[in-house]
């Protein structure tokens, strides 16, 4: 460890019933814990604690003597069961006092919304002593208590990653200026299994680089992950680029797709855009789900023309044009099919590339020759169309997940040949 | 609560610095959460710690101070990191011994593997003194610490589910068979805000019927959610169904939609199915997720006849025949073209209902009359065709989230008028 720099480690509290009776996963600690670990802030416990202000009270006390930061989550709502301001000013002997901007702001939204007054909101716009209000719009304030930064976030997702990225992380940066960095990436692998990625790395030291190298199976994705310490992000960044470096050439063109924060569809997006390519697709047992993601990118409008979810053979027909021989003689779940599907759905709007699937998502709709899980993805650009035949396990929605992927695989291969 | 039976609460320890660094979800506690709360268990805290000794015993003597039963996933593994069983060991004062029939297993799989020998996988084979080993080709152990029962689980996600079922969950029901068994419903709602919902409430006390209420905001729905205990399983889900019964009279026909484990999309499936209604969708903004959610219902090829996603003006027109002068003179977010995709859809295919969707999902393509986040929406049947103007707030993701759920809504609606 640099002795120019420093580890800093606080706790994490989430409180909710919800969680402990395992109503909801608890997506909010994944997400402060990766938030603060990607700028060199790192967490040493996390206790989730149901709706008492008993056990919130005691959580508190107990996670101030253990860290030198402390973020806490839910129980700042309306509701009788929100209980996290009166339990800090029990545990701080802080007396929970109005904060009258807030208090005006609450009563300007329901009044533009038409809705009544009610003790319940007001409810929300009392604050410890000293505390400061942080968001606007949302529930939400940060004390120090004996010199311990302290957050307190709504636990409702989005306020409360808005306010870690936005309060939280800009303030523990400014408090705590010396500090190691942590950086961690993820390369997302391709059609290979954790067994097989572990062969092709035996005897690959990534420790000689000062990089820890983990695995993270994110099916149909394998992730590597490769973390580094430095003291600073740039420094620590340089490592994992050499780690990445040396272990590329283990790896074929097409099984490195990008990393963590660039899923295939983005990669493909930019591919279609730099060539000036417009895509259409034509799903079947996908349903919406390819469509779905490519529309996710912001900015698809630009290269994505048009989805057909063709569930009917009516629809397969009228729209793709798929000759009803085909249909006939080989079935909708087929290559043929597959294939015209493909070329139809190019044909009919004359785009550059198209891709279809189609196939047995189940649980019901197989057969011995055609089980569930059979699915044939097809794409078609203006040289050739490319089927692909699959046997996927698992669930209706594993089936969908798994068909939807390959074939953003299988595009990302024909425009990257 | 009824005397003849008794409130059991434990805590549960999952121990691992990849959950503190945020890697991964902490998918194993809201598992083991919600077997124990289906078998009428309860935790009253879950701790996330890392991979240091020191850590974990501090957590151990903590936790067995507070609980009746204490689970703890991880740090079993061969490797360097995994210190449960050390910290186990002096936390509790007991030496660790090698238990003889486990080492001989893991003997018998390296050499059935082709592996040698290492002192790191016989460390494994070390227990706790008094403690058995639970499972078999895993690892886990568990003991019995000053009349606490302690289960120590891999963990590996489908071993820890294996012990859970197996060896946990029959154990601890053995243990403390006079327990009080709790059930928990979800009521979704729609269209209300939490405070407007706990408005409505106002005066309601189901504390009165033994049910316990609380709100899960599951954006763009707000659950609310009924707890009861019961000597029996049954007994709760009376009270829960009065509580229901209870409450129902203060929503209207629209407000409560059905279930936790029936989404609307199955709600409208069974509505269709029954009257033998054909459907057809047409998205714009949404991109295909209305698609998707009605095709991830297992059946929907039953009533699902095509979907349509129409992202170029040229598609609306091909595929729907939206007439260019509409577009042209309203532009294609507007209410009369939303009107036209539907009723041009159902046109098409001759189905018995539609669905359409144009907006601006953004985070470009507004305009001061038209704001990212302006998406019109229209249900055409045989009868009529309605259509809705909405201003929805947030990211592109969560206005094509809203959107789908409002169609999806205003489908549901149609269907049940």
């Amino acid at each position: 460890m640099n002795m120019a720099t420093d580890r800093v480690t606080g706790c994490l509290v989430t409180i909710g019933d919800e969680l402990l009776l395992g109503d909801i996963a608890n997506g909010n600690s994944r997400h402060i814990a990766m938030e603060l670990r990607s700028r060199g802030f790192l967490l040493s416990r996390m206790v989730t604690v149901g709706d008492q202000e008993d056990a919130i009270v005691e959580v508190l006390l107990d996670c101030l003597q253990r860290g030198r930061f402390l973020i806490v989550t839910g129980g700042l709502g309306p509701t009788e069961d929100d209980r996290t301001p009166g339990a800090v000013s029990k545990a701080l002997d802080r007396p929970l006092l109005p904060n009258e901007e807030y208090m005006e702001w609450l009563r300007q939204r329901l009044k533009a919304a038409g809705r009544p007054w009610s003790d319940a909101v007001g409810k929300m716009a009392y604050l410890p002593e000293n505390a400061a209000k942080i968001g606007v719009g949302m529930a939400g304030f940060s004390l120090v208590h004996q010199g311990i930064p302290c957050y307190f976030l709504p636990g409702v997702p989005k306020e409360m990653r808005w306010l870690m990225a936005h309060v939280v992380l800009p303030d523990l940066e400014e408090r705590f200026p010396r500090r190691l960095r942590y950086v961690k990436e993820f390369l997302r692998i391709q059609g290979l299994y954790e067994s097989e990625i572990s062969r092709r790395l035996e005897g690959f030291d990534p420790s000689r680089l000062e990089v820890e190298m983990g695995y993270l199976p994110q099916w149909p994705e394998v992730w590597l992950t490769l973390l580094a310490a430095g003291v600073s992000a740039e420094a620590a960044m340089e490592k994992i680029a050499e780690a990445e470096r040396a272990l590329r050439p283990r790896f074929d063109r097409h099984h490195i797709s990008g990393r963590s924060d660039d899923p295939i569809e983005a990669v493909i997006g930019r591919d279609l855009l730099a060539r000036g390519f417009k895509l259409a697709v034509a799903e079947s047992c996908t349903g919406g789900l390819i469509a779905r993601r490519i529309t996710a990118v912001a900015g698809a409008s630009d290269y994505f023309d048009r989805g057909c979810v063709v569930y009917s053979n009516a629809a397969k027909m009228q729209l793709l044009k798929v000759p009803p021989s085909l249909l006939e003689e080989h079935g909708a779940v087929s290559e043929p099919v597959a294939a015209a599907m493909a070329e139809g759905m190019r044909a009919q709007c004359d785009v550059d590339v198209a891709l279809a699937v189609t196939g047995i998502a189940g649980p019901t709709g197989g057969s011995p020759e055609k089980p569930v899980g059979t699915v044939f993805i097809a794409c078609s650009d203006r040289q050739a169309t490319r089927v692909e035949k699959h046997r996927f396990r698992g669930d209706r929605g594993d089936i969908q997940e798994h068909s939807a992927h390959a074939a953003l695989v299988l595009l990302w291969k024909t425009m990257n040949p």
